[in-house]
């Protein structure tokens, strides 16, 4: 089995557009509400989950840390929901997306994801299940509830991409 | 004008369910996923904003703290969808709600939310805009987008309610 090294790049809202939302602060818009005492940074991420009658839900993911060299043998996908992650950690963690290519994930791109700076995978956009750095890590989560299979998984056949070093 | 203190009661989740639900991992359901790596707690929230064609946005909110006395003169409601806090600071906030009376906010509660746990208001329950304690902080907030008027102010016509501690 051929082992691929793969890169990890900065997380930019150009570089993510094909896969989904950057969840910051950065270039949102700003409201000031609440008679002044609340600013409002508006609109960081549009939820997709109405699909087959499905509901957006809240949840908390508890991720176990991934030290280098991580290995990425698999990738999944959500045919009928968008799945944001937000850190409530304080640390920064790994996020590792792909093209689809005839029903199947392509060669992964890897990103580094800042504290305060979540995403959110378009509905059907193949992902990494999450990869948490330094310490176990919380997330909030929102995705879809619902009938319907909404989980797709696939093993790379015949090779194997490897993450040395975290940093970009 | 009469003012009437308000004490701050603790936050649970059976004090707090005519409102909402308490956003917390505490006696969630719990599934281990991710080839065992990531523990999911499941569901602590229902988003409830697809009343009159409005999706869910994830937005951020920064709000200014308040000291006691706090000073509770008007509330408000969205009658169109669920709104949820999620405190990102690790700091507790202050969270005032009041049944509704005849199409007015009654006496309000206040409950502490204690650092990791945060609030999901249920569509047209009257609630007060954010009170973050302490230092400024900040809160993912999923709330809903779309047409329609979904926000209703009232100011308590005859009475001020003062809140003259924090701790319950």
């Amino acid at each position: 089995m051929r082992t691929i090294p793969i890169t990890v790049r900065p997380l930019t809202e150009q570089a993510f557009a094909p896969f989904g939302d950057v969840v910051s602060v950065e270039g949102a818009e700003r409201r000031l509400i609440n008679n002044g005492s609340t600013e409002r940074f508006h609109d960081l991420a549009g939820i997709d989950v109405s699909e087959g009658g499905g509901r957006a839900i809240v949840s908390l993911f508890r991720g176990q840390p991934f030290a280098p060299p991580v290995v990425v043998a698999m990738m999944e996908r959500h045919p009928l929901g968008s799945q944001l992650f937000y850190p409530l950690s304080g640390r920064p963690f790994l996020v590792v997306v792909a093209p689809d290519e005839a029903g199947r994930p392509g060669e992964p791109l890897a990103f580094l994801c800042p504290p305060g700076t979540g995403v959110n995978y378009a509905r059907n956009t193949w992902h990494h299940p999450l990869l948490s750095l330094e310490a176990v890590s919380d997330f909030l989560v929102i995705d879809r509830e619902g009938p319907g299979n909404n989980l797709e998984e696939r093993e790379y056949p015949d090779v194997r991409y490897r993450i040395d070093a975290v940093a970009p």
